[in-house]
């Protein structure tokens, strides 16, 4: 069972990929997929989108999972970062996956224990659950939202049965 | 040289195709590309991306143009307005083709003449301009776009040659 997780940006889309065999989680591989700033926003997007969809030609995971981005006060940011979320869901819809979300709180919870948790907090227990890896900050992000989904997929599927 | 613009929304994208002779303008088609609520995010940004690029394959423009999206106060709006645009945009730069923005302003003042127009100024000068064309909301603010695209593409293009 291959999952990949994503943290979406214009610039910097994290990805994380792992495995999960019954309670036991495996990495697999992670890193960030890079848009350089230069291009209309057009071209940036088809960068992205691409890059998404060659990490999962790749990988070959079987379910996607998304955090649920923090609203930003600032409309201009919020507005960009909705663009590049928009093109990195769409990578694995297109390619035939299903597409999770998760909350920010939801992902923090299920890999610090806590809601509150900043990004090295994050990476420190990532790099627990998944012993040896060292993530830098966005893919290590990529990799806490699989693991939320490794440990609600369960539920997430009841739940969209139950709708 | 035939011109898609587009109105991007998550439920509603309204597009409108013309084609340019020097200074005439001809309308070709117009229509909205409809997702239905129901479904994941992803299923809608899915629907929505296979919705735009099918109508650019039958329709077959050479360029594109979008509306640079009015930022709304509400950031959950802004994020759900982005993401279909994001999208909506990648569809014709995945098939290849150059994708213009222009300010809300600026396609008003190209249709209208003025900065400061509602929807149904913005339809009827449509109508005015590409004689004989009905079109609802959404179309008719994707005619505009690429009637907009119309009137500014060869100072669109210097602009860019100069940076």
């Amino acid at each position: 069972m291959r999952l990949i997780g994503l943290d979406p940006g214009l610039r910097l889309t994290g990805w994380g990929v792992i495995e999960v065999e019954g309670n036991r989680l495996r990495h697999v591989a992670h890193g960030v997929v890079k848009v350089a700033p230069a291009g209309t926003l057009a071209e940036r997007l088809r960068e992205l989108f691409e890059g998404v969809a060659g990490v999962i030609e790749a990988q070959r995971p079987i379910e996607a999972a998304v955090e649920e981005t923090f609203v930003n006060v600032n409309p201009g940011s919020t507005l960009k970062l909705g663009q590049a979320r928009g093109v990195v869901m769409l990578a694995p819809a297109r390619a035939g996956l299903e597409v999770f979300e998760y909350s920010a709180n939801l992902v923090k919870k299920s890999v610090v224990g806590a809601g509150h948790a900043d990004k090295n907090q994050i990476a420190m227990m990532v790099s627990r659950l998944l012993p040896g890896v060292v993530a830098k900050a966005d893919a290590a992000d990529a990799l806490a939202v699989a693991i939320c989904h490794a440990h609600h997929r369960a539920t997430a599927r009841r739940i969209e049965a139950a709708l």
